[in-house]
């Protein structure tokens, strides 16, 4: 058992930028593997880890702490970390940590609600599928992600406006992976598309984005 | 001129939120007050400074930051701040972090976008007015916001599980004030009713949250 316990589905986006993070800056942990169709993250159990039972989660020597963005930072200072994905320099902190908070409603949530709308609540839980109307307002928040995403990689190349790749890029690299299902189209998007070949070439990036849809699969 | 300058409306909440920890810090600042009928975020010279041009925004020292959350870590950092508000204990500043992540989603969203639905769109820009069938996933929406917070204050009493108001605590409450314009009715809510009333009843907070009524009024 290490002294860091990572809780979460490997098919969770925000669960694979915490590992890949881990994994970038040689911080050994146990990772706890649920089993998504059985809701490992409703048990009594993980809602002492994590009250809000939503993955990922960690125990550290006894701290347990939840939301993906605060664990790296909470890590980072922990392990004492200072290396290109999340670097002590307060100047490019602050423009990561500003990503990130942008990241839930910018990034995050245009591909995950339509996700789930799409395939996983007709799947799981019985909801109908989508029409042609229900589908219009997640196509629009989709394309308005193309605009910004396309505006921020032309502007500036990492989606946290430094000069290297950092842990930001990471988290919304796992999204716009993860959006192969929808199916996300790169092929309109030139910009998206080469910001998003680099970042999967990334070794402990593209190992995790496999696991995912090996997982997928197996749905 | 100070080091700081900080731009924003007095009407947007996360604007108050990074006031009041400069206020409770001791951190001096110039205030840019912008003005919300001009629409002052959307100048080509605000982009420098914000290039998503949303309040608020700083520079300090020559180095420009958005995203109030970030912000006040990028403060902290800068200025060496130890405080209640956002200490330096790791823990307690990863369940601050924690709770300011899942904050857009779930606090800050069901109040600013129902807001904006009922009075400020069709005030400024000509929406229709809700009716019951477009007013309802707003009612739905504020409903589980109500059971959440319920729900953490009454585990906990403060929104992010710290044995003394935080920040975080400050963030909530910025946006809980704001919706007493929808009405937000606390009379039914009795434990938000009671947290409510003890952040209110720090100075530093009420002074600004007495500011953002009285523009409110001039609108």
């Amino acid at each position: 058992m290490s002294e860091l316990e990572i809780y979460g589905y490997i098919v969770s986006q925000p669960l694979l930028s915490v590992l890949a993070f881990c994994n970038l800056s040689g911080i050994p942990y146990t990772f706890h593997e649920f089993d998504y169709l059985k809701r490992e993250d409703l048990t009594e159990e993980y809602a002492k880890i994590n009250p809000n039972q939503q993955v990922p989660a960690i125990i550290h020597n006894g701290y347990n702490l939840w939301e993906s963005a605060a664990i790296i930072a909470y890590l980072a200072d922990s392990y004492n970390i200072d290396n290109q994905w999340y670097p002590k320099d307060p100047k490019v902190r602050g423009r990561i940590n500003a990503y990130l908070h942008w990241h839930h409603e910018n990034i995050r949530n245009p591909i995950t609600s339509y996700l789930r709308a799409k395939i996983y609540r007709p799947k799981y839980s019985g909801a109908p599928q989508l029409t042609t109307e229900t589908e219009a307002p997640y196509i629009e928040k989709l394309n308005e992600f193309y605009l910004k995403l396309t505006w921020i990689l032309t502007d500036t190349h990492y989606v946290a406006r430094t000069a290297q790749p950092t842990i930001a890029d990471i988290f919304a690299f796992n999204e716009c992976a993860s959006g192969k299902e929808i199916p996300l189209d790169f092929g309109m998007h030139p910009v998206i598309k080469a910001w998003h070949c680099e970042i999967e070439a990334i070794p402990e990036v593209k190992i995790l984005d496999d696991a995912y849809f090996e997982a997928v699969k197996a749905f």
